[in-house]
């Protein structure tokens, strides 16, 4: 049998989606992060950009919704544009979980994709002071602006997913493994979720 | 350097004990569960059989403590017979954790061991169904009896969890590893959480 689908959410300054990156780059299959919203963005006609704030901005104003898209998205008229843009994204994971094995960074894929049996929902987190320490090392922030980034980021996500899902973000439940980057190392965590993946691939439970 | 002290959290039917018991087989370290209860009972001559009872039943009467223990405890005069209970406990939590790495099931280890640098927490889950199924087949339940065990106890786990650490039972940020163990199966959940004790062992944040 083919791998599983694996979805990877994450905290704000986890080393997450570099974990994601890396675990595809192991396994040898396909990573969407950004390359998702290209391809979301290509399919749909939206522009790019709109998908980029998608996750970042859970609410637009009614009137912008309605000057950008009120009358030009058939089916989806009446939905705000993050309803539409969600739907859309959800669509574009359903197809590419479709085609094989992948990694899937945030945008409730793990949510998306609850029905389907061969998939396996990571979560990463971390300590407070080792994501600050993270993105003033790899998002170039001062102390306070990292604080900030990730109080505001998390915040964010957490809402979205909220929302979208009527799920808390971070339950335990909703992930078959989540773990703390910081004790090991991304490296290590690579390494374990690889484990992890094999031992579901060996396994008679799929 | 020595590996570290393990604790696992677990809830009722997920195999969390059964697993904490082979990985410390593996590891060729001791396990305290039931007998981390024999040796608090012995070191504080307290009866046994009130200890097997401390994470089951949180509260006691009034009455019942007093008439048992209100005038022979010193110290701990005033104190409930489950805080009595549990401080004792985490006195002996705390002595064997001294003395090298070894496995510890449930009693909040992972709260009386939060300070500790050298101890890795881990939490053991499971889907509804497989764990009806396990106390079917390992405690030799009836299906209806099984879904009240299950009910009652992590309740009781909840309730004794949050009224000794002020925090929420299965909060994922109070572990470096939550496992789902249906999915990939308790043999190779031990395979994993060893995989994690390695990399841990041999990176350089101990």
């Amino acid at each position: 049998m083919t791998g599983p689908v694996i979805t990877i959410s994450r905290q704000y300054g986890s080393g997450g989606r570099f974990i994601g990156r890396k675990l595809a780059e192991k396994l040898g299959i396909p990573f969407y992060d950004n390359e998702l919203i290209s391809l979301a963005a290509k399919e749909s006609g939206f522009a790019e950009s709109l998908f980029e704030n998608a996750e970042k901005n859970t609410t637009y104003s009614l009137l912008y919704s309605l000057s950008m898209f009120g009358t030009s998205t058939g089916g989806m008229y009446g939905l705000s544009l993050s309803d539409k843009v969600f739907l859309i994204q959800s669509d574009i994971i359903k197809s590419v979980a479709e085609k094989g094995p992948c990694v899937i960074v945030g945008r409730c894929a793990d949510y998306v994709l609850r029905e389907n049996d061969n998939v396996l929902h990571f979560f990463m987190y971390s300590d407070i002071e080792n994501r600050i320490n993270r993105a003033i090392k790899y998002y170039g922030l001062d102390e306070k602006k990292a604080k900030e980034a990730i109080e505001k980021t998390d915040k964010k996500r957490a809402a979205y997913y909220n929302y979208y899902t009527g799920e808390r973000w971070g339950e335990i439940r909703n992930y078959h493994m989540s773990l703390n980057t910081d004790s090991i190392g991304v490296d290590n965590c690579v390494e374990v979720l690889a484990k992890y993946v094999d031992a579901f691939k060996s396994s008679d439970k799929q």
